[in-house]
């Protein structure tokens, strides 16, 4: 079994392993709220929409300490299935990875270090409002990103925002590709019809059509879009191809790549999607099709994953679609793997996973 | 001339240098705010005691963007003489360090990325209140300092915050050294009598005397320190000897560097202090005295400017025992220096600093 699966140009997807191959990665955590994320039905990221803001300040909590200190246990879906931050958790102990911490804007701020970028939490996309201030969130990001690259490696950018593949939907209708029914979800039933509905009435009420802002991806995700795809989009620009970027996630990540190939072709020359086998297999949802629209070059890499035979079913549901990816999980699995590929499996992987599930309070 | 002035123990300067020579440094600035920097005659980073709030988020945009956006021109003395920070950003372009913002505590934040670890302003300390929480920041330092010493070749720590020396004179004495007239002054006149006048009321309100936090160095914060120490002390001891750390500053550094000794003489077996020629002969200070009696086996390494020469007399009034030190300026300019010890000296910082002045616009 290939611990890790090589998507689309096959090329370019060993171009970019070669680069990382040997190398540890900074884990670039960023994280958001936004009032899309509390529609109700639109994410599973939070027990129920009121407690959604709390979910991405827990994951890095629960990143930093093993437990969660803004909320009891830790973010589970409607169905009390636990985030999947205790993979990146598991695997960023093992490899004993760096972490930051990057507030793209929210309401609910982790107790631990964080980067802030002067972003506020982010609006509901139905009404064409949300991200008051992408240009400053993008500016700071892009500083940031800039410094970064001077120490790192290479980085594997991960996040934690409710309600993204909305916005995420969001921007790329706005940017005129056609996504409808293509962004993954966190629910086994992904509600691609409520979706495409709040992305229907959040053009309406800027009186525009998809495409529309095709040349304009700030004026996208101020519209349309969240403050962590700004922030992800200035650390990208900032990078801007001096060290390898890992776009840790699944549509989410791919719509911050259709922002910044809008933007500035240029800056994804050196810029992969990893996520995991349960994105890439998901049949509501098609992310190699939408990186065939935006730039077939980009590498997709996989996470190879089975949790068929782990002993907890709170993983074993991965295999049915629950969660299928988050907190950076698939990209942080990846990089780890590529530090030795000889040794480092997928299958080693697992077994922490399933230790750092075992230790669980819930 | 030698660029660099190794003081005290010459063994253990060589043994620091030599760890880092060849090596390129990542800049962590902290900054912080407290009502103590407000005191009338106690500071000069700033041109009155009402605007010192604005001092370090200034120096923080000019290291950014050379020029700041909180204040028009840069931060000037009472008497006009631009900040230090202009040295720190002559040579950071210089030599492209990466380099990355903290916030000990501030009032007002810079327009840039930073990095928050959930502390507060400090209060006055001749009440005996200074920092709220010096335990969170502390904690939250140590996280990112664990993180930053598996990304950096080694740290040079700068700080900015007026007032920072009778913060320090009020940590150094509650730990139980003997202090007076022994801290240093960006004034040409040493406040020294206001200084202690402070420390003793801040003792007297607590109701403690001299030495009486000797192994509480956390409360000796909480009391009489500042919000830069928290932080700075939280990175130190999160780096844990994983990898040099050079304090950029005069005895604003020696003060956190008594708060580690006493916290854990371990935590500074891999920390020198880094500043200028300027503080070193000062008169009216003593830093040899203070690492003497915190931990004589601590480096001391300056900076070995001459700013007789300079064209511009807000430079070369740094002669006369202006300003002295600030924003890491002294331990910038020894990290360049020792990236190519044979070709980067002293004489070629200056140069760049002269050129970074003449851009200036006050």
């Amino acid at each position: 079994m290939d611990s890790i699966l090589k998507i689309g140009n096959q090329g370019r997807c060993d171009l970019f392993l070669n680069h990382i191959v040997g190398k540890s990665p900074l884990l670039v955590t960023v994280i958001g709220n936004t009032e899309t994320g509390k529609i109700p039905g639109i994410s599973a990221a939070g027990a129920n929409p009121n407690i959604t803001d709390f979910t991405p300040a827990a994951d890095i909590e629960y990143l930093y300490y093993e437990f969660c200190k803004c909320i009891q246990g830790v973010p589970v879906t409607p169905t009390g299935i636990p985030t999947p931050g205790i993979i990146t958790k598991a695997i960023i102990d093992h490899l004993d990875f760096p972490h930051l911490t990057v507030i793209g804007g929210v309401n609910i701020f982790p107790s631990a270090p964080f980067i802030s970028l002067g972003g506020n939490a982010g609006g509901d996309i139905s009404t064409g409002s949300a991200v008051e201030n992408p240009e400053k969130i993008f500016a700071n990001g892009e500083i940031l990103g800039k410094n970064l690259s001077k120490i790192a490696n290479y980085l594997v950018i991960g996040e934690s925002i409710a309600g993204g593949t909305t916005t995420a939907l969001g921007v790329l209708t706005a940017l005129g590709y056609d996504a409808n029914n293509k962004v993954s979800s966190s629910l086994p039933e992904n509600p691609s019809r409520l979706k495409i509905d709040i992305v229907t009435s959040g053009l309406k009420a800027r009186n525009l059509k998809k495409g529309d802002l095709k040349e304009d991806p700030l004026n996208a995700i101020k519209y349309f879009g969240d403050p962590m795809q700004a922030a992800v989009l200035g650390i990208i620009s900032g990078v801007s191809g001096k060290i390898p970027v890992l776009l840790a996630g699944g549509t989410q990540m791919a719509a911050v790549l259709a922002l910044a190939q809008n933007l500035n072709p240029n800056l994804i020359s050196n810029v992969a999607i990893g996520t995991t086998k349960w994105i890439v297999n998901d049949e509501s949802s098609d992310i190699l099709n939408l990186i065939n629209q935006i730039n077939p070059t980009v590498p997709i890499l996989a996470a190879n994953f089975n949790f068929g035979d782990i002993k907890y079913e709170g993983l074993r549901v991965y295999e049915t679609g629950m969660v299928k990816e988050g907190v950076g999980a698939g990209g942080c699995a990846i990089a780890a793997i590529m530090t030795d590929p000889k040794k480092m499996t997928i299958d080693i992987l697992q077994k922490e996973i399933e230790k750092k599930y075992e230790h669980l309070s819930l």
